[in-house]
């Protein structure tokens, strides 16, 4: 059993169980209709959810509101144990009652989500009291250089063949780019790994090094296309190995070197600081220092690119996206990206949101992980089916609400006069 | 005479005249050679100034330092009233002094200006003291209400045949967009209201307010090339009267109002929201409601684009520049800047950093300037040549050396869709 398997099945043990006002009434049995107080959890969640239009169907057959439009989305609740739950700490127990399977979504998992996401209350309106018990209960874990580790190896360590399964041939795991929105999902990668070369202006020659790696697809396409060394970081053993045997497949291990090891632990100089999908798992505390390691790094003509999701306010990430998914992630508005950047007095030269290419990618992640799950389901279970759905569709609907954003800044050490003139150059087309 | 030359002539009233202990010496008159005090100050102002490749030429013949090369700056200190200024307040009294002629730069004004930008410490390595304290001295101007007419006519109302002097024909008083570093500056400015339009998506028929709108050149443009009707404010009475001239004159009143008027007291309703050059002299104290101003006015649909003045790190704006030239101003961060959109909820899409081209637009600006001061002399006096020769040289440096930056940034309302897919169609060619 994967560590994976053990998180979700301690999110089974009911911590969070029936409280003892849910059976005041000895009557009450596991399929007894809702009580009053029951009802009255449901009608006041609705609330807290800003009144989506959804609907609620009990194990009972009852449904709240009684009344719907063709457009209503309507969720399952299997018994009084997950509408507790569910009332109690939506933000985590939503997720953990899905994967059980003790809650049900009726028909479209991704414009359910959307729903919620649109009817959401702006951070800036949520009740602070309210938001602050949230906060606090479903806190992030930490980002020391000891958790760190732990927070990686619980998502990246499932496996690398299980992200073959869904991931494009590169096994790019984060935001792609379309040139078209009918671009294929390998086009797209290909695509963005080029847009993020082109925002550096790579020369041959060049030294880069890469934060946060994954499985290495990036290092070797700078490597392969612009003539460039790179020496590429991650903590997660199962990706740098298989970044290395790839490497060495492919002709490109005297130029990439790839490293198990912590961002804080980079050491060296460089041309070139790049770093896709990283500072999204860095925690916020961490931010001026993973600066200061750029401004270590950094050559007196050193410019970098940082890729992130994002936010448009600050807001927690999702509790169960944090607690179950990605331990010790959060997404940061603009303004707190620039704590990695401003305390060093780093220039900022563009800023591009690709919010909509990632609703795209995870679409495409999405559709191929639903033709796969026969097989994702023999190697785990239903319930890991289940969980990783939700995550990819909420995450799917997140970009397209504008629950999150992707940015890419590109930046450079100050008063640098080697730069591009206009961005044309990105738009350019290519012999 | 003018506003502009009483409030110069307030900075020759010697306000931060010789210290007690200049005179101490009763036989040093005002020829006398420099006393070791008064070598010695020079001595820290370099530091302070971060050892720019600099050499004074004091009014005895003295130089400080004694050696030099063929690369050092020379500045000619005319009197020992202007050395213990200079010393006192390099910030404030540099300029004055350049102003009145007691202080002579030998050579390029802008290469010697670069030279101490260059040389400057950075903000964050700055002695947390002085700079307090050079803060506190040289504080801005408030920017209330009450204040903001006085700190913009100080400027704008020098008379349209001043800047007519020098501007291009549209007068456009904002960093320009040269598409190639040869383009002129009426083509540049005219790519440069493009640029901004393309990037707000405008549709024939939309709405459209600006704030801070000079002498109306992007709401005329707008109106003829994008078919928008625009309602555009400023608070200077000269500017909009020669705006509202010029619309009717080009047969564009229909479609562009210009009000006279704060940009607190903008009301109604549009599409979008578009300031170009007028966040730095917003205050910092007012973005927030600059923010809450644009949320009050944006439909659902709607978009904006703020183009300011800023910089990498926080730092007051220079003292003279502040004092002098435009009361009340100050350059932002990046950061900073968000606490405009942030609160609200705003989604930023777009950020593009254009310093060089406000180099380029300041060396076009200063080039004319030079060529018409005879002009400029006969209506004003060599003081004022001299202080406005000094504000566009200074900004020039400060663009060159990365001492300023300059970013436009493209916002929507949260959560829209109808956005670009790429930026490519701000780079595709038009027809």
């Amino acid at each position: 059993m994967t560590r994976y398997n053990r998180q979700l099945q301690g999110a089974s043990s009911h911590s969070l169980g029936v409280p003892p006002w849910g059976h005041s009434d000895p009557t009450l049995s596991e399929h007894a209709p809702p009580s009053w107080i029951e009802r009255l959890a449901l009608r006041k969640l609705l609330v807290l959810l800003g009144n989506p239009d959804i609907q609620f169907v009990l194990w009972n057959g009852d449904k709240l509101p009684d009344t719907c439009t063709p457009q209503t989305r309507r969720l399952h609740i299997h018994d009084r144990h997950t509408l507790w739950r569910l009332a109690l700490n939506p933000d985590l127990n939503f997720g953990d009652a899905f994967t059980r399977g003790t809650l049900e979504v009726e028909g479209d998992l991704v414009g359910f989500l959307e729903a919620i996401y649109r009817a959401a209350p702006a951070a800036n309106r949520q009740s602070p009291l309210i938001k602050l018990l949230g906060e606090w209960r479903n806190r992030a874990r930490p980002n020391s250089t000891a958790d760190s580790p732990d927070n990686i190896h619980h998502h990246y360590n499932l496996g690398n063949d299980f992200f073959q399964l869904w991931l494009d041939e590169e096994m790019v795991y984060t935001c792609a780019y379309f040139p078209t929105s009918t671009s294929s999902l390998e086009q797209a990668q290909r695509a963005k790994m080029d847009h993020v070369c082109r925002k550096l202006r790579l020369q041959p020659g060049e030294t880069v090094i890469e934060a946060g790696c994954g499985w290495g697809a990036l290092a070797r396409h700078m490597a392969r296309h612009y003539g460039v060394t790179v020496r590429a970081f991650n903590l997660s053993h199962e990706q740098i190995r298989y970044a290395q045997d790839r490497a060495a497949a492919e002709g490109l291990d005297k130029q990439v070197e790839y490293i198990e090891d912590d961002y804080r632990n980079i050491a060296g100089r460089c041309d070139v600081f790049v770093s896709v999908g990283m500072l999204e798992h860095v925690g916020r505390a961490n931010y001026q220092a993973l600066g200061g390691i750029i401004d270590r790094c950094l050559e007196p003509n050193g410019r970098g690119l940082i890729h992130s999701i994002a936010r448009d306010q600050p807001c927690p990430m999702n509790a169960w996206i944090e607690h179950r998914i990605f331990p010790g992630s959060y997404p940061p508005t603009l303004r707190e990206m620039m704590e990695v950047f401003e305390p060093w007095g780093f220039s900022v030269l563009d800023v591009e949101n690709l919010r909509l290419h990632y609703a795209k990618t995870l679409e495409h992640w999405l559709a191929r992980f639903d033709a796969r799950r026969d097989t994702v389901r023999e190697r785990f279970d239903e319930d890991f089916v289940r969980a990783w759905r939700l995550y990819l569709a909420g995450s799917l609907a997140g970009f397209t609400t504008g629950w999150l954003q992707l940015f890419q800044i590109v930046f450079t050490r100050p008063g640098l006069n080697d730069i591009a003139w206009t961005r044309d150059h990105l738009y350019a087309k290519r012999t």
